[in-house]
């Protein structure tokens, strides 16, 4: 019988896991801005008086800020990380790192935990859940956040696993996330996160008129390509006009009583909702964004826990996003070669970071791109990205409020748009009218300091960021 | 969209899976005596004018006994298996492959797979379930076995992984075992197993007196031992005694009002049948030895999958095994040092192997070994095994129709039974008692020609077998 698991403390913990400086510690983003795991283990690290720490972090949230002090201490040296927003965010644009960060999509970070390129010593697991051998739920206990997806080839291919957790339940979870010969020690603390913050109670739908023609707009392409139809398998992010857009798609699949197959990706009720009225036969979870998502993950067999892995992986023998007939995504620039930013604002500031992004769009059979004409007084659709997430050779169409463009490789779907009358540009020319409104956009001049790194999902290095001039 | 995993028959996804002579090819045994797969893959290697592969299978049953053909042909030139029992069985004892059989344990392969001692070329899964991208399930279909624990680890680490299938869901199931990021490539065929020999349709108590007597001999040490309290985890075999003794501890449990933690290993309808009454809170199944078993792992959500991995994997960070109080186990023979063989009879003819039980010894509070006293006019409890399966310092008790004889080392337990007036001997004594019966056998006479090792779970071989002189 083994009972040494159960550790006092997280320094304990990082003990028993021999850490030390120069590690590798990965963590996961699932309790969002809510998380209170990552900045307790760099306060144990701290303590511990650990160094040159590589913190492998799925995303990074504002709850996240407590990182920029242990940087400039010397216990964090380099960044991992899919997805950036907040004060670290900003940081890392005016240059806080002396090595860049290297940005994964969501299918690339567990390709490369797979391959060994990101060989990880310790992963840290919060985990909402965990049984008295050590198996690990994410969708029971207080802190409920669901799915453990992006976490789960961590807890595969980490040399040591630390399970943190809020509840210790006396029953096995009926669904088990990790089970517990993956974990090597289990830590109990007063809480592992902010519900709140962990997942939006509601999120709830915009009345923005222009994310709303978009999402109309968007709608109508679905429509007019000749992939909706029954088995239809679905991806779409959490933004305003994607949003507005399932309910578009809803309304169809409705009139012309249609049945689809799965919907992927980032989960919320408008998903749960399709998924229980029977248009769709399945989820497929890595991530609960709201806590209609949590509640559904728990209670309903045809919502499936997956792992990033079988998500979105490109060196699987297969992954969910391969059987996607449409993605849809935001964008924060799209260029006339069709590539996407996701990374960066115009002014060259990080803002996020592919997350799924070049995962789903390079899967699916179609891939729409929604995005408004201008924003904040900056034309969206320019010359060239000022950082390349997405090569527009998975791109096949922009969605704007005012037209849109097909990829001109996809002359079949662009034929198919044209019979059903949708407003179609080509992407010079929605450009061209962008710049009528926003005039010519400065010229951004960045720094000559190397601040991040784009790895694409299949391991190369598609592009670099450098830091901003504000600095 | 990825449309090219399904293919046509077996010999095109072999060619698919780029198979060549040398290569070692993988299988499981969750279809038992029942099972078409491997002689139909054998088949298809003939066809293809394979030679020299080593077959990993993880047990061997009398349908198997093509192998016998294929390995007289050149076609297998070695196997590894942690099983053996009817015509290949006796063809291994009377020396017909060139090189020892690898005999491992149910926790021993998934060891070797993972750390690449047994690196599998191509793992051929009998599935009984395959949806549309790949995802497999053992408890759906015409032929649904329910676990697929054995064949996890191989999906996991195999450079291939062909699914043989004989039903296609529209819909994903419910549960799966195997998720399609695992799987290469698809064939449907007709069918993949005879139902009537996958389980048996109802396992049945014995009447066998010395079995019973055995059972409440077994029950009352458990009783005696100070485990059997609330959260007492709990293995057995599918034998006579072991399934008798399943009745007597669920007695003990409705009249102390125990509530248990876990049964596991292979499943019947008796541990089904306690879990329903509520006497245990889960089941975590490796394999369904029944068609009760096969139909709670569809229905229940306390009775879980399992992996190899977390069933037995002594390199893991825990195994289920580890968090056993007590296995009940049996023998073949038992030796003066508690040392037991459950790989061959007193002839030196093969008859088993370890299947989990090295694994379930070496992780209980109390290993109790279950036989009776002399067996076909043999005695079981001798001087020296034929074959040491499972070491003796893991044994606890021994436990037969006339008497119980605990291990030395155990010298709590022997007070604990004492007090509670069990019959007690030393092992000594009970091989005196059998010889009495039994007369002094005759020296049993092996050739020096060597056809198995004895790979204990730890990667460390700790026996030999030998031809018999009956060849």
């Amino acid at each position: 019988m083994r009972t040494d698991k159960f550790l006092p403390d997280i320094a304990a913990a990082l003990r028993e896991a021999g850490v030390r400086d120069g590690m590798t510690l990965s963590f996961h983003h699932h309790l969002r801005d809510g998380d209170f795991v990552v900045n307790r283990v760099l306060d144990a690290l701290a303590a511990l008086g650990v160094k040159d720490t590589r913190i492998a972090l799925s995303s990074i949230f504002p709850v996240h800020a407590p990182l920029i002090a242990h940087i400039k201490s010397g216990l964090v040296r380099a960044l991992d990380t899919n997805y950036v927003s907040g004060p670290v965010a900003k940081a890392i644009s005016r240059g806080i790192l002396a090595q860049p960060v290297m940005f994964r999509s969501h299918g690339g970070r567990p390709r490369a935990i797979g391959e060994g390129s990101l060989h990880i010593d310790i992963a840290c697991v919060a985990a909402p859940c965990v049984d008295g051998m050590g198996n690990i739920s994410g969708a029971r206990g207080p802190s409920a956040c669901g799915s453990l997806g992006y976490i789960l080839p961590d807890a595969e291919h980490a040399a040591k696993v630390i399970a943190i957790t809020d509840f210790v339940s006396e029953e096995t979870p009926s669904a088990i996330s990790i089970p517990h010969n993956r974990v090597d020690y289990v830590v109990k603390v007063d809480s592992i996160g902010e519900p709140a913050g962990i997942v939006s109670g509601s999120i709830s739908l915009t009345r923005d008129p222009v994310a709303h023609a978009i999402a109309r707009n968007a709608q109508a392409v679905i429509r007019a390509s000749g992939l909706l139809r029954d088995g239809f398998n679905y991806q779409t992010g959490a933004g305003g006009a994607s949003l507005a857009a399932s309910q578009y798609l809803r309304d169809d699949m409705r009139r012309m009583s249609l049945h689809g197959g799965f919907l992927l990706g980032g989960i919320t009720r408008y998903m749960v909702d399709m998924l229980e009225e029977g248009l769709f036969d399945a989820i497929f979870d890595v991530q609960c964004f709201d806590l209609a998502g949590v509640r559904s993950i728990a209670e309903n067999a045809a919502h499936y826990e997956i792992s990033a892995d079988s998500y979105a992986n490109p060196k699987q023998k297969s992954c969910y996003v391969d059987f996607l007939d449409a993605a849809l995504l935001g964008a924060s620039e799209v260029d006339v070669h069709f590539n996407v930013n996701v990374h960066t604002d115009s002014s060259g500031i990080l803002i996020g970071g592919s997350g799924g992004h070049n995962d789903a769009a390079a899967g699916a059979k179609m891939t729409i791109i929604v995005a408004p004409l201008v924003r904040t007084r900056l034309p969206v659709v320019v010359e060239r990205c000022t950082t390349v997430t997405t090569p527009g050779r998975h791109v096949d169409v922009l969605v704007t409020e005012r037209g849109i463009a097909v990829n001109p490789a996809q002359a079949d779907l662009a034929a198919r748009l044209r019979e059903a009358r949708l407003p179609l540009y080509s992407i010079e020319e929605l450009r061209a009218m962008a710049l009528n409104i926003t005039g010519a956009p400065q010229k951004l001049v960045l720094s000559d300091k190397l601040v991040g790194l784009v790895e694409y999902r299949d391991g190369t290095i598609i592009d670099s960021i450098y830091a901003t001039n504000d600095s």
